[in-house]
């Protein structure tokens, strides 16, 4: 079997074989073995976040938006109004689910290489008492940006309003601590930094939080209310579950235990981040955030200004020597990244390094470097 | 590799090694090759309908009812009327799903072993006239009953209405013919008669009507709409895809036309539903249905009334046999399900009657009739 490209991209990524090879069997959604791989599932999630007697996790069919838009639905009420903390494309994201769900919000706003700010944070909730509820992008996918989740919910706690958190990119690699955060739901995807293959989300939710919750949802297949209630009751699902999809995630699951959980996993893509960082810089190019804003999932590099670069051609030529890349989600400058997430390690991380040096100076470039001044001017 | 289960069950079911082992790759989502397959994927669906020209295929990620919430929020908009045909689960949870998406609707409810009665549409379509659309199960899985979609599109059809239709347990095996039943969508999902693994839904949809239907859906994620603009477009997804998923519906696609397509795999459940039939009879058991109304998707038998026959022990001892059946869904009947569809043939469905004849003959149970009369009294 050819190797398939290497994927330095958000997601869908590279994943283990031992994950896809989980996926060669049929089982009915009642089988036992079944049930069981759902159950070790569901708990493992919830100790990921420390969250064991207190948080549940509640599967949700789609992709990683179909849960981010179940959390945001069942848990701010019609009558609540949500904060959306907005600082790339899946913060704005937030704000179209509400517009679709008729749901109350404000937003906060800071450019694409800015983290959100507490104090300002602090200083709206102190405004606008009709806010319940705060919304924030744990890992802002669009930059690569890192959010301070920590000191966001410290002010969301002072100020007695709810927190809920897309963690979708970074879950499974950064923390996210239930003893250290107070919020009532957190939601991820299968395939991200659990690594995974994609088809199934997951909202983790404060049980109490959730209880309060009965008919608030806007969709029945997104109600994570009810589908709570039947899985636990019947360890069944409403509707039929990804079965393939469910059982690679525990798979992977295992896999990222054996790394040594969070900060194993963590620490490999902090790796993967400094050789590829590192070595792009050496070939000129220039990273949009300073490494203090930067979480170790993806990196946004500024586009070369020497002529002679042209990004598709790049980006073929490099796939041609197997690697992916990802295009540019800036609104603010023109340019690229690169992910560092998924079953990669120092190894593949060289050999991408390797494959741009090479492709550079097929094209004729010089340099990565930047126009200078041109990417904040655009 | 130890066999695994044989599932005759409405979903997930059994699908061939070749269509699971096709999901032992990964994919960027911008992959050439993954674009193609998802093209191809979405023209052999209108195919299927012979919609070509005028259908197009909308993916939908999750399960089924994502697929048939999204088709109802997106067509039926919310000054519309929907008048829902019911003889089972399926049809009720279709009005369960507008009183979330908060769309107006009425019933028509006919008993769980009656097909619906395209003539008291008529009526109701004549004496409503506030009524814009109707949705119909096609074969209504609770009981496995064939409903007469063609005799429905054509009363619907002629009250100047517009049909939507509920295929999931069918599709693929039973006609759906968009030059011969006049419809604006179709939903159905990878995992039950094209043999895929869980985790696809989709809406073959009427280009024309859908074109209207801008800002209709009650949410972001299960707007066909802006789905379907996006793909066009972009040939991208809006949010992940379940990329295996996807491949190996694609490849069940294949073995699908390999197969003879419609009519061919119709014809393999059919020839596995009469064995099962006239299998299940000879050991004593009754079918629900009447031979006519019976689609060769699943059959309900009723509960034997022999003292001795326990049901959870005859599901666990077939079970033990590598047999998998489904528990009943009927309120008017105490009952069980078996299935026909999924990768079975002839071998596998004579080897389930002879694993329920070994089975009831360890459990001292002498036929598998029903009590008379108690089915309908209960
Ligand atoms: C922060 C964040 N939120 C939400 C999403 C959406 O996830 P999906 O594409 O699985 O719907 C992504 C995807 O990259 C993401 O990075
Ligand atoms: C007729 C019908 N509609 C809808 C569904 C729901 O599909 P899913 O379980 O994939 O959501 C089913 C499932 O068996 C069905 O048979």
């Amino acid at each position: 079997m050819a190797q398939d490209p290497w994927l330095l991209t958000p997601g869908p990524l590279t994943t283990s074989l031992s994950v896809k090879q989980s996926m060669l069997h049929d089982w009915g959604s009642r089988d036992s073995e079944f049930i069981r791989i759902n159950g070790e599932m569901r708990s493992r999630l919830v100790q990921l976040i420390h969250g064991e007697g207190s948080f549940t996790t509640v599967p949700m069919q789609g992709s990683g938006t179909f849960a981010v838009e179940a959390m945001l639905a069942t848990f701010v009420r019609p009558k609540d109004k949500l904060l959306i903390l907005i600082n790339g494309a899946y913060g704005k994201r937030m704000a179209k689910i509400c517009d679709y769900a008729k749901r109350a919000y404000s937003v906060l706003e800071w450019a694409e290489d800015q983290p959100v700010n507490p104090q300002q944070v602090a200083d709206a909730l102190a405004k606008d008492k009709a806010i319940t509820h705060v919304a924030v992008v744990h890992c802002e996918t669009t930059s690569g940006v890192l959010n301070p989740i920590v000191e966001v919910g410290a002010v969301v706690a002072q100020a007695g309003r709810r927190l809920l958190i897309d963690s979708m990119s970074a879950f499974g690699a950064l923390p996210v601590d239930s003893r250290e955060i107070a919020f009532d739901a957190v939601a991820a995807s299968s395939n991200k930094c659990i690594e995974g293959v994609p088809g199934l989300g997951f909202v983790l939710c404060r049980e109490a939080a959730l209880k309060e919750c009965k008919g608030n949802a806007h969709a029945l297949v997104l109600d994570l209310y009810d589908q709570w209630q039947v899985i636990e009751k019947t360890q069944q699902y409403r509707f039929t579950p990804p079965i393939h999809c469910i059982v690679a995630f525990n798979q992977a699951l295992t896999e990222h235990a054996q790394e040594g959980g969070v900060s194993g996993r963590g620490g490999r893509y902090r790796a993967n981040c400094k050789i590829l960082i590192d070595g792009m810089r050496t070939l000129g190019f220039e990273t949009l955030l300073p490494d203090h804003l930067q979480a170790p999932i993806i990196v946004t590099f500024h586009m070369p200004a020497d002529p002679k670069f042209d990004f598709q051609r790049f980006y073929d030529k490099l796939r041609d020597r197997n690697y992916v890349i990802y295009p540019g989600k800036l609104t603010v400058a023109d340019s690229f990244r690169i992910g560092c997430i998924g079953r990669l390690s120092d190894t593949e991380m060289k050999g991408a390094i390797a494959a741009v040096k090479a492709v550079l100076a097929e094209m004729g470039v010089k340099s990565g470097a930047p126009r200078k001044l041109a990417a904040s001017a655009e």
